[in-house]
């Protein structure tokens, strides 16, 4: 599986970020050609009891690297970006993923 | 579902540090009682082009929080943090995070 994983460091505006995240930008991520799941992780701490670094986790799972480029370049794919640069560009880290075999427990 | 995520920066010896966390950390880390599940992502680049800021994520999952920190508190939990702390204690950022609800498409 090929993994588009956005990694989001901590808003000024939490709720403000919630709103924007849940309503607007994931349906529209969701409208990706290809993709098999998204799965959103909420940071809550770290096990030394600080704060997290990051705020918020989405991986978008695909299953393979060509199906995730030619959702990337598609119109829903654009029109997330475009999205994601707007309310989040300077928060967000963007990387691509392949899930390692046999890790399975 | 609770996670325990650790997400490692790009090792100088990408080589060195597979066979250590393939080999010694990955199996102490999944002696940790109550692990759902292990999934290990390498990163391969990012949708820009260039070089992803991190190098592998392994999400350990949980049932919920509790299981999670008896699992931290453990004989095998310590285990598993000395040998992190050992290997890639300057590379590792470790983070708390509950899967959001809702997400699955």
């Amino acid at each position: 599986m090929t993994k588009l994983i956005a990694i989001y460091r901590q808003p000024e505006d939490q709720q403000a970020f919630d709103e924007h995240y849940f309503q607007v930008h994931a349906p529209l991520a969701k409208k990706m050609p290809g993709l098999k799941k998204i799965e959103v992780t909420r940071f809550v701490g770290t096990p030394m009891g600080g704060e997290s670094p990051y705020y918020l986790m989405a991986e978008m799972v695909f299953e393979d690297r060509k199906t995730l480029d030619e959702a990337m370049a598609s119109e829903e794919g654009r029109a997330a970006a475009k999205d994601l640069m707007g309310f989040a560009g300077k928060l967000v880290t963007m990387m691509i993923g392949e899930t390692a075999s046999g890790d399975e427990k």
